[in-house]
């Protein structure tokens, strides 16, 4: 153990084990934990090359027989509570997308939600027995986000009883679907239904692809890998283009829409049942942006406090990086972070289960609520998270850009997630739409409940934000509740103002959408407040819940530093608001300052809390025991272009080059 | 040509090739840099495989390959001019870096600075026949930035006139240098030099480490690669262990520094020798932030004219990304950008050419000052550029996070910039350092000449910036030159700031070097504004340089929007010091989004000006045709993993994986 790190962990002023439990959600959850990662990181099984050092072909057929053991390995573990199969996952693939994920959490979930009974027989089972590999084709070359916009085909015959499917562009074939590429037999298809002359929009279809015990591609369909990408070097996404491709009528998912034998079309009885979905997965992120800021900073964390480097006092050894007040000032307010995102993602899953309740009785009341928050905290976090993982990278020099410490692939796995289920400034502008609306029901007398029942509170009168001039003074900048007020009013004014230049641009005689359009900049910014004051409203509620009076202290500290940083990185909106006064924005200045002094004895321990396993961290500058220069140096040695003292190119390029000089 | 894309440019409002000769420096240089691209696109010999589908083993062979015929072609097309020689290398391996990078940007040029006549001898020329192939061994894997840290010695033996070198320790180890691990024979190592039981600090040795005819490391010389970096794959970075590795007494460069053969050692005329230098690479580094931003935006900004999605008003045809306004408000003020850091690229190169005959006569009266710039700008473009670049990738959604779209490829090649050549955060304190003295020699009644002359004119009474209110009304947020002043009044507040912290500290009883460090958030805050002003400053007197008419108007919307979007994001030091008022920071929000409408035409006109052949850009989304679709699809079927149909992970994981379950 490096003695610096050693010393770091003595000086925390809490129990680190205790804040693990409340990460998890309480001690039974690490303990479980805890037991499926050491299933996984025992098994010899589960062994693999670093993929760092495999061509890409190679790091794929290492992800395939490892997701292979990996079905083999629950089915005799008797693991199958989706929790717990997500965990074993994440430690058999360490938070990198693998093969099969698209059959596992799109191909199989979606029979079950959208598959007819008779359907549930033919294709469950076979589909459980990993015979037939799905994934879900959706995106096309196209198309992402705008779902109406898809152009692939499904047109009903009925003289055969068939759907016909075709690409009918260039920009129509699906491109993206993970496991399309390569792995998959069947795909499930999201395609323009037209019957009888009419064309009912998106709808679902099992389209087989390969041939079962050849795996050749079936006729009609040509099919194949999109190319190398930022990362995702594990998964084949794939493009699909689909050629007069014939299926019997009943492999259209017909649990909700319908297609009867003479082509007369049944409409689903609701549009809002894939609502539920969207929430869950944007929910998911949330926590995901949680999991990779933990990571970066764990490892920017822990390498600072063993990297010494050049002087404060000149004549003195040199510093632990992390003494720097510039390097606290990069690392602590991410450090914040990751512990906010961490709880808002615990409040998201917990308000999902809470009302998904109501959704299966057909109660959607706070489904519109629901969906416009996921939708805005997912870009929120994906976004905040995304440049904070640079930053930690960043933050350790020249060794954070190599491969060993982890964070380059931490960064290009994660980034898909600010552009995959919902581009964000979509998802910005779907949560200022809800924003926008729920100001107008306000501004007529309606009572609104839910996290935008402080639209309510809003002085609807207030037309120019500077003139409110009597709220600064009842700021504490050091009280959270004081805080939360504060962030809660700005959100306000600035849904006020995003709502009034739409007005303003309708005044101009601009149509209602181009008036949308030339106030998105206000719309995007709304929802971004909107989503901080949610943030640091979730975090004060939370340390309401904690009992043990020394983590109580420290989270209340980090929660600090997270509402003060945000003020001091958006001062310009407290103080054209009016809400802030220039010495209170001086003195958050000052405050944050002290929070870094008053967090770096505590930086290590609470990093160390997020209990990640080395072996699911995977760096070397992130190392537990802080031994980070011998280990960097033995994985260099293991480098392919090590595996020759001499390489090929001297003899064939440089050697020959002499002669001709 | 796609359709969309001739509209675009129908629709510009200027001269495309003159804005183009601006860009070059004028017409003559924008017809050699043709010529001198011409000589490489046309040329068979640089054909090459698409490196995102090789191995990294293979993309070393090839970049050596296409090195060593580029040596070869220089000299056979006899080009010379170093600008010339940078331009042709930078066709050959697009933007990328390659093995021979150090050997001739640090190798060849230290030698002609620090090599005694006799040293040219033996190794000039066998250097510029690359039968010497070097590199320049200075980082460790224990220290980058702070040079007096390096831990390697070489220590005099008067007994038999040799250095004895070593790697004391783990952390003492070469690490980074560029070219060393596979591709060079000799390194220049930095060591602490030591002689007569003397340590006399860093200098430089000539050091052999491979045989000149087989390659294979000498004894006492551990060399290899360091493993897969973010980027750099062409780039055998290096590690370099010494282990009692003797050298003859004028492997030493001594051009100034001594050791006579007693052991005498004799101290160099100037320290401020290699100041010039670092000078110079820095103001490079600034080119090198344009340039990078540029590619990324004519990526983004080409691919946005002809990408269609959504909708803005129902029922109409999808729109082209690029009318979204949160579209353009990402991508202009980043396009803006890469003007304004070209045209300070071209003030650095200008500059330092300007006084580096100042600096031959030995005057190095203005050094101090550029010394400082370049540290500053070097640091403010690099991070501006760095997360510029990642926000036009993501602004093109899922197809910018493929290899294909080179976006990935211009952020990871990039990013090192950050890092390299003075971490960013080191370099900011240095400018701080410089503008700290500044502002006390102006108290104290200097009359300061240069970038800092502002301080001169500071009203040194001010102590709480928030009572100046007198001074809003002036400022005309329409007016460049009033712009510019705001911006000088930011920066000299917030000099005064940083500076009146590290007094506060001071006061507090903390030693000079606490003080500093605990006011280290307030001084980079002080260079970040001081490089803000001079970015915007440069580019209004580039503005009155252009005589064409249209040229200079879309030129200064550009700059407009630049320094409004500029005073957006930072609306909080504006509103703190009292330069501006509320309702013009309102202001400024409406007229950013009139410029973003008033660019909008202009926009693909305006990338098209950077003039970036299709074969340097390297992206299919960014192509001069516009004709992405098709390409894309080309391209990924020459995928690696689609050279079969069947991908061999089936029939060993997958198809045994049935009859397991």
């Amino acid at each position: 153990m490096n003695p610096d790190i050693t010393k770091e962990r003595k000086n925390a002023t809490f129990d680190v084990e205790k804040l693990t439990y409340i990460l998890d959600g309480g001690p039974e959850k690490t303990k479980r934990r805890r037991e499926i990662e050491s299933l996984v990181f025992s098994d010899p099984d589960f062994n693999e090359e670093d993929p760092n050092f495999l061509s890409r072909s190679d790091r794929y057929d290492q992800a395939v027989r490892k997701s292979a053991q990996m079905i083999l390995k629950l089915r005799e573990y008797g693991i199958a509570d989706p929790e717990e199969i997500y965990c074993y996952k994440k430690c058999v693939h360490p938070d990198r997308a693998e093969p099969l994920d698209l059959h596992l959490g799109m191909f199989l979930p979606t029979l079950l939600n959208q598959a007819t009974p008779e359907q549930m027989d033919r294709f469950f089972m076979p589909a459980w027995n990993l015979e037939i590999i799905g994934t879900y084709a959706q995106t096309e070359m196209g198309h992402g986000t705008h779902l109406r916009g898809l152009e692939t085909t499904a047109t009903y015959d009925p003289a055969t009883q068939e759907f016909v499917l075709n690409s009918p562009t260039i920009s129509s074939i699906k491109w993206w679907p993970g496991g399309l590429g390569k792995t998959s037999n069947h795909a499930i298809v999201l395609a323009q239904l037209h019957t009888l002359g009419n064309c009912h929009g998106i709808h679902a279809f099992i389209v087989p692809i390969r041939d079962m015990s050849t795996h050749i591609p079936l006729p009609g369909i040509v099919v194949g890998d999109i190319g190398p990408k930022f990362g995702f070097s594990e998964v084949d996404n794939g493009f699909l283009k689909l050629e007069n491709v014939r299926l019997p009528r009943d492999n259209m998912l017909m649990k909700y829409a319908k297609v009867e034998p003479d082509g007369t079309y049944l409409k689903p009885p609701s549009a809002k049942l894939t609502y539920g979905t969207m929430v869950f997965i944007r929910s998911l992120i949330v926590g995901e942006s949680a999991r990779a800021l933990s990571k970066a900073s764990i490892i920017a964390i822990r390498y600072s406090s063993v990297r010494h480097q050049s002087e404060i006092r000149a004549g003195e050894p040199e510093p632990q990086i992390l003494d720097y007040q510039t390097q606290q000032y990069k690392l602590f307010p991410l450090l914040a972070t990751a512990y906010a995102f961490t709880f808002v993602g615990q409040y998201m899953r917990e308000t999902y289960q809470r009302i998904s309740g109501d959704i299966s009785d057909g109660d959607f009341s706070q489904l519109p609520e629901l969906h416009a928050l996921s939708a805005g905290l997912k870009a929120f976090t994906t976004w905040t998270a995304n440049a904070g993982i640079e930053v930690c990278r960043m933050s350790c020099g020249g060794h954070g850009y190599s491969r060993s410490s982890a964070l380059p692939d931490i960064y290009v796995e994660f980034t898909p997630a600010c552009t995959y289920e919902g581009e964000n400034t979509v998802m910005m502008l779907q949560t200022a739409r809800h924003l926008v609306k729920s100001y107008r029901q306000a501004k007529e007398g309606q009572q609104l409940s839910g996290t935008v029942s402080y639209l309510n509170d809003a002085n609807l009168q207030r037309v120019q934000p500077q003139t409110v001039a009597a709220r600064p003074t009842v700021v504490d900048v050091n009280d959270l509740a004081s805080l939360v007020e504060v962030y809660k009013q700005r959100a306000s004014i600035l849904v006020e103002l995003a709502a009034k230049s739409i007005q303003q641009e309708l005044q101009r005689r601009k149509c209602q959408e181009d008036a949308w359009n030339n106030s998105s900049i206000d719309l995007v910014r709304a929802s971004d407040a909107h989503c901080h004051y949610v943030v640091v409203k979730l975090f004060t509620d939370k340390l309401g819940e904690i009992g043990d009076t020394a983590i109580h202290s420290v989270l209340s500290t980090l929660a600090l530093l997270y509402a003060l940083h945000g003020i001091k990185n958006n001062s310009g909106d407290f103080l054209q608001a009016g809400l802030l006064s220039v010495p209170q924005v001086l003195q958050v200045s000052v405050r944050v300052k002290e929070l870094l002094s008053q967090l770096r004895p505590n930086a290590v321990a609470l990093v160390d809390s997020f209990d990640i396993n080395d072996k699911r961290l995977n760096s070397i500058l992130g190392r537990y025991d802080g031994n980070v220069y011998e280990h960097l140096f033995e994985w260099a040695r293991r480098s392919p272009l090590n595996a020759t003292e001499v390489h090929e190119s001297f003899h064939k390029y440089l050697k020959p080059l002499r002669s001709q000089l």
